[in-house]
């Protein structure tokens, strides 16, 4: 089951399902929207209404260098634990909106990762019932201000600025997720990352018992897995695309004051 | 005005005043419960009552060696623009609990804080505004892990595990804060911490602006604004006080498993 959170026309925040044709989302995305939304009785175009942050996080706790080929583009040694930072709900917007990043920065990149939804209050969740508390998956941009970021002890400037978490554009239920699955970031149609979640350092189930161990995860929390080789700065106007084989693409563009 | 928010016999939450006679709180703060709490027609004293956090934040935002003697006690140089730090909700505690900190660590400390509490949503916020959009101030205990915390880029293990950030036990309202106001921390009765908010490197305004700058602060988000020198260990069982002239005594315990 694919769930999203849209406005209707009447302006009502409604909890509907995303229903996609088998690889659909993979062939179309580019082209525009694909599947139809529904909810009650009703059914959408996903243009037809406003498409929200498919849940509504507490806390985005984010993961840093769980690629080890990004590990090693950036030119970090792989940890030998999590490296793991946050994004308060001030950073989450959502597919097809136009994202305003800070102004005056040299670099702000794009980063496509998988977004691990968390279904109910967890705590102390080992690994192996971590698939418990997992509610579903979504695709998330972290978008990060470098300028910030590399003089920064915490990356707050870098990381928690408004809207720098575009998220969705629904979420997938564990079922759809393949071990293996794609994770692609494009921009104006270009392919930038090309990977597969198959390349994690830290599973999602290590990262789940690895967080809780310390703090209490939300239904609606969002773990952000980390991002691939081939992160890069996006220009005004750029619209990006992430896309999770079997969850879907989030597309949404940026402004640049 | 001085705002609790606290949950009656019947389990109710209620927003309350906390009314304190001139001086008491810093007379009789170490005494026991100090003060008065009304809501209606009814009125409780504060060991009558579950004293809730005294707002809701979705984020606090934390200031790091905000006081030139701290920064010195930590080796550190004074910053030339704040250095910030995040806590989530999952850290909040109130007044009167008992705190459980992680377990196996060397060395977790009490940091006394003056927190300041955002009464409306805020973005561009230029310091002659800043005072617009406070609605108070409370006591916050900064609550630090610091055998994680030395040893990770992002302090999130260090100062965003459970119950890493006692507030309250209210929200007083600005005219109550001197510009020179005393902050002490106790450890068990004894006084660790003690200076005054006039040793600000970064003033309130100033924080504000700059946070502002990148991050929409909702109502109930709280700055916390650094703490003073003389920060130290808790072990199992210790009493600690973190007192603000003019606002208030937050009370709690804390339990190390």
């Amino acid at each position: 089951m694919k769930r999203v959170r849209f406005r209707d026309s009447a302006g009502n925040v409604r909890g509907g399902r995303w229903t996609v044709e088998d690889g659909e989302e993979l062939v179309t995305a580019a082209a525009g929207p694909y599947g139809r939304i529904s909810f009650g009785d009703e059914t959408f175009s996903p243009d037809e209404v406003e498409i929200l942050p498919p849940c509504e996080p507490t806390k985005i706790v984010c993961v840093g260098l769980n690629y080890a080929d990004h590990a090693d583009e950036q030119g970090k040694d792989v940890p030998d634990r999590p490296l793991l930072f946050l994004k308060p709900p001030n950073t989450v917007t959502s597919h097809g909106k136009r994202v305003t990043l800070p102004k005056d920065k040299a670099r702000i990149d794009f980063e496509a990762e998988l977004g691990v939804v968390i279904g109910e209050q967890a705590r102390n969740v080992k690994a192996e019932n971590a698939e418990d508390v997992i509610a579903g998956y979504t695709c998330v941009n972290d978008l990060s201000n470098r300028d910030d970021q590399e003089v920064e002890q915490n990356w707050v400037r870098g990381k928690a600025f408004d809207g720098a978490a575009p998220i969705g554009p629904l979420v997938a239920t564990p079922e759809h997720l393949k071990d293996d699955a794609t994770i692609e970031s494009r921009v104006n149609g270009e392919v930038k990352q090309q990977s597969s979640i198959d390349q994690f350092i830290f599973s999602v189930p290590e990262l789940i018992e690895e967080i809780t161990e310390f703090m209490t995860l939300e239904p609606g929390d969002v773990i952000s897995t980390g991002t691939p080789a081939g992160v890069g700065p996006l220009a005004d106007g750029d619209e990006v695309e992430i896309e999770i084989e079997g969850v879907g693409t989030l597309r949404h563009t940026v402004h640049i004051p």
